[in-house]
């Protein structure tokens, strides 16, 4: 009989809005064979947490691997986790959504499985010392960090739970031993067993919880840890070693003594570089490798909330959403469907980047404001106007909704549209992405490889990369004013060559809200022949009947002629087969929506591209169309240009 | 006219429990000559921080200084600040605690002076991200923090005010300026204006608030502030350079842009540096010389709760105070009293330890436990015993409460007495202070002198500390069991040199509640000779009318006999002149209480002394008595030992 205590614990997740041969897949070679070879060793006690949009698919699509599930729990094999059913960062919603998908999950356990989660999965292990007092409010009594965040609160022995507390409320935590995290399932059980038979020399508790991807969805594994066998070989080890196995709640229930912990907002290692900017990151891994071992807890990578600095698109989702769920509280919490759709637009994914996807992968982020818009739908909320700083800049913004249209306007940059919803659709037609720096650009030189696992596997750049690899110099919102010279082409404004001659931009326009009008209105200038000439603009946007009237009017009191080229800049997230051009329009979404402009433009076009990595190496994203009808014109006193541009939803949505 | 705004604060605060001699020389040299100053420059605006312990005080001695504030608050010199009234540490007590204490003082302000608070000072500027919507819930409107949180947080621009947020409620955040905090008030006008040209040229917004006690309290600044002029100086240099002058809350009128920032939990440099523990300050301070200024970012040190980590008498006191909140809030808030005591034993000060005092003054943690003992009694709770494991340990300590003693035992560390409340006095008997090691206990060669600044003026150990620089191994509890070899003297029991031979002192005694009796059980061993021997220890502890009967055998199933030295350790906050030994007893108090052991014992004492440091140098401050009555044995399979200890409670209290 062993004297070691082995937890084990498997986290099986597929983001909401992920295609459903994704899921399919992932069942097929992943998470089925795992539960299925689990299942043949009823000795061997586990873990196990699913997210919501698994569990959801796996009732309609997977009812053997269900059912395998089923039967293990009620025979004790296995326990399930809780936690947000939708896999939100718990800290980054509002509590009264996070008591929401907590509950949502523990309900959905009990009454399925008839089993009252005691521990919960925290997505991302993104921990703030709050979350102690949340979980502990939804009934549960432990949860699993990384054995890094031990390590920044001075802890060094990972091999025992803690407790913490939030205002008295408390919380166990269990540490994940990073280096089980790297042995299993890639390692042999000759490379296993050493450090098993460490741990049994010491505290005799090892500690792990990971993703189950690793078992057949990560490259290569499927063949390994099935074909090849490693799962069973390693699951008659612990039998054959007699190794006990115990679920969490079990290993509780021995009573152990628990040292008190507080522990500092935090999540997995790498997760905290990739919060950091290129310059950052960098920094940081060079004070890694020159600070000593004992000296790892007083450095420190991001916050996980930096994430919402670091990509403004992030900011915006956020943002978004945190508007959702203060208007569906508002004045009582609405029906549960609409609180649902909230919750799925929570689900984690679509709200930060790492090396792999997430924000980067529009599938994502449209599924998640689908779902947010879908819960304004179903909350019937307030129509027309709406003033408020949504995004906490010390300026307001203005909503608009109608049955048809979402609006969102940002005087404060550019007088734009940061956001155009078409509801029938519930699709988010201005989520783009914008091109910016980030650390896996500089391949594999400066990267240095420091290690076997996939995350760290620097790759090298394809040729085609170097064109992706201009960064915007500002967000890609829509109804931006652009002055350019006359001699600029379609090129140059591609690849960021040109020179921006006016101040409107990224600079604050004056709003006001007229009879269902927003007024925007900047005195600014343009800089001409190394003069700089004031230039007023005054932009209006009314929306009625299901179409949006937009007019636009450019004067100068400059007693010169003022030759100029000016654009419109419009970023919409489209396919490629989603838009034709006609003379002075945009057909969108298969003639669902029109965008006509007045007098007819010329209209600049290319593929919003970024460049990111991926599993297999980089993925170059279409991110989304930018549009530029512009208009050669010449300024002086008593030559105004105006233009219009009308959004029109046509017959038969 | 200057192009530079300055926005200034000052903070005031005594702790709750300071020497009202403090309180006195405090408002004459440094907190009336600072108001009065002020006062003759109606031109100058500021912002004023006084905690609540001080506008009591004032209100009540300090006539003259209350209706100088409340002219220039009523001119809109002076804005006032908000914050907890008896000055918290804000993210460590309950939210609820945290809402009454920042109305408390924002009702104050009201009433008082008719201003209703924007801004609130923070604590020690300890900050949690959570404080967002707590203080925002609070009607808070901005608060202040160094300019090392925002470092953390990857903002290198600390001269324009920031917007964060939690869960979409917002908080403004000023950025206050360390440079400025070291300029003002220790140099000349000559070395600020430079800096002050400096930020005119950037941004044109300097931000300071820093501890009002600099200006006059501080060693050697009445001199220098007021004799010699300086604040008057200052003042005259502003209005001469027609430097604008407003309050945090006019600069906010003004309409700022606001970037938005989250900021990790964070206090100033010095108070992440107190956190840590001796060897990974070391470790920290040899990075930061280490690495380049743009890394500080992710050089960090402690978190601030790590203060129950490093010192268990501040996480006795931070449960216990946890405890009392709880049980005042079931089953619903109790009167307006008790919870005012609740907040007094809040108090920061006592809850932690840097350079100088806190922690280590026990008039101020006596303070904390009067307050909360207080609380309780105005509560009327229930009395009796009560089982809870209030400090989260995974295992069950025991409280018991009447009319004239409060007990707290905790049988998994050596069924010890870790409080011992004297009911009629408030006064916690068992609050003294372990000996153990603290950074500064280095001196001067290992410090190495990096500032000016007198946080950083490290100072020579004086000869006499050598003996005090011996740590205890173990917290000093009451009715702890000691076997010592017979042969132990008093010296190497003060000196820590003898050798334990039992396992009891720190380990667990299984706990058992009967007919108002509290039993404690522990089968463990003694060391004798290179042989371990089976010992049995068997402790009863039973309050009755005004006093506690304690009762102690020792047995043994050994076949041989085992001479020992058996001891019962009592650690008891008593000064010199408050006990006296009479055979077999000690009369505590002048009488009032008096602990009886049979049959009687050979009494150990000695006094419990620290070393630490303060503002003039170094303190050996008188923590407690220890007494160690102890007894001859022999022990043997019918040989058993007992002894009883009576705490008894005189007539006349």
């Amino acid at each position: 009989m062993s004297d070691l205590t082995f937890l084990f614990g498997v986290h099986n997740h597929q983001p909401v809005g992920n295609f459903p041969a994704v899921f399919k897949k992932a069942f097929r070679d992943c998470y089925r064979p795992f539960v299925e070879e689990m299942a043949t060793h009823p000795g061997i006690k586990f873990t196990l947490h699913i997210s919501g949009p698994l569990w959801e698919y796996m009732e309609s699509h997977e009812k053997a691997c269900w059912d395998r599930i089923k039967e293990m729990a009620s025979r004790r094999q296995l326990e399930l986790l809780g936690g947000g059913f939708y896999e939100p960062v718990l800290s980054v919603i509002p509590e009264e959504d996070r008591q929401g998908q907590l509950r949502l999950m523990s309900q959905f356990l009990e009454e399925k499985f008839d089993i009252r989660p005691r521990g919960a999965w925290l997505t991302e292990r993104v921990w703030e010392p709050q979350l102690a007092k949340t979980l502990a409010l939804a009934g549960i009594e432990y949860t699993l960090l990384d054995e890094e965040h031990f390590h920044y609160a001075g802890v060094s022995n990972i091999y025992c739970p803690y407790m913490t507390e939030e205002e008295g409320h408390s919380l166990v935590l269990f540490p994940i031993d990073k280096k089980l995290r790297y042995l299993i399932p890639f390692r042999q059980i000759k490379d296993i067993h050493p450090y098993f038979k460490e741990i049994e020399a010491g505290s005799g508790l090892a500690i792990l919880a990971d993703d189950g991807e690793k078992f057949g969805l990560w490259p290569g594994t499927r063949k390994w840890v099935y074909e090849e066998g490693w799962l069973r070989t390693f699951l008659e080890y612990l039998e054959r070693e007699s190794i006990q196995t115990m679920t969490y709640s079990e290993y509780l229930d021995t009573r152990p003594s628990l040292s008190l912990v507080y522990i500092p907002p935090a999540s997995y290692e790498e997760m905290m570089e990739w919060i950091l900017e290129p310059g950052d990151y960098r920094q940081l891994r060079k004070l890694k490798k020159a600070a000593p071992q004992e000296a790892r807890r007083l450095l420190r990578g991001g916050f996980f909330r930096e994430f919402f600095l670091k990509y403004h698109e992030s900011n915006h989702l956020h943002k978004r959403m945190l508007f959702v769920s203060r208007a569906l509280c508002q004045p009582k919490p609405s029906e549960p469907e609409a609180a649902r759709e909230l919750y799925r637009g929570q689900c984690n994914d679509a709200y930060w980047h790492g090396v792999f996807g997430g924000l980067y992968l529009p599938h994502l982020r449209q599924a998640a404001y689908f779902h947010l818009i879908e819960a304004e739908k179903k909350a019937n909320l307030h129509q027309g106007w709406e003033k408020t700083d949504y995004d906490l800049d010390g300026r307001e913004e203005f909503f608009y909704r109608d049955a048809v249209f979402g609006l969102l306007a940002k005087p404060s940059f550019g007088g734009s549209l940061v956001e155009l919803d078409f509801k029938p659709l519930s699709r988010n037609l201005s989520d783009v992405l914008s091109r910016r720096e980030e650390s896996y650009h500089r391949g594999r030189e400066e990267e240095a490889g420091e290690g076997k696992s996939i995350h760290e596997l620097a790759k090298e750049l394809p040729p085609e990369a170097e064109a992706l690899l201009r960064y915007d110099w500002h967000p890609r919102f829509s109804l931006l004013d652009h002055f350019l010279h006359p001699r600029t082409n379609l090129e140059d404004f591609r690849r960021i060559t040109y020179g921006e001659q006016g101040d409107f931009v990224n600079q604050e326009y004056e709003p006001e809200l007229k009879q269902g009008r927003l007024l925007l209105k900047r005195n600014g200038h343009v800089w001409v022949d190394g003069e700089r000439a004031p230039i007023l603009i005054k932009k209006e946007i009314e929306p009625r009947d299901g179409q949006i009237n937009i007019t636009c009017v450019v004067s100068t009191v400059s007693s010169g002629e003022i030759p100029l080229l000016f654009g419109s800049e419009w970023n919409l997230y489209l396919l490629d087969d989603e838009w034709e051009e006609k003379p002075g329009k945009l057909i969108l979404l298969g003639g669902k929506l029109e965008l006509e402009f007045a007098p007819a433009p010329e209209i600049w076009h290319f593929p919003l591209q970024t460049l990111s990595q991926s599993e297999e190496g980089y993925d170059i994203i279409h991110q989304g169309m930018c549009f530029l009808p512009h208009w050669h014109l010449v300024l002086g006193q008593k030559q105004n240009f105006s233009f219009s541009a009308i959004l029109r939803a046509k017959n038969g949505i």
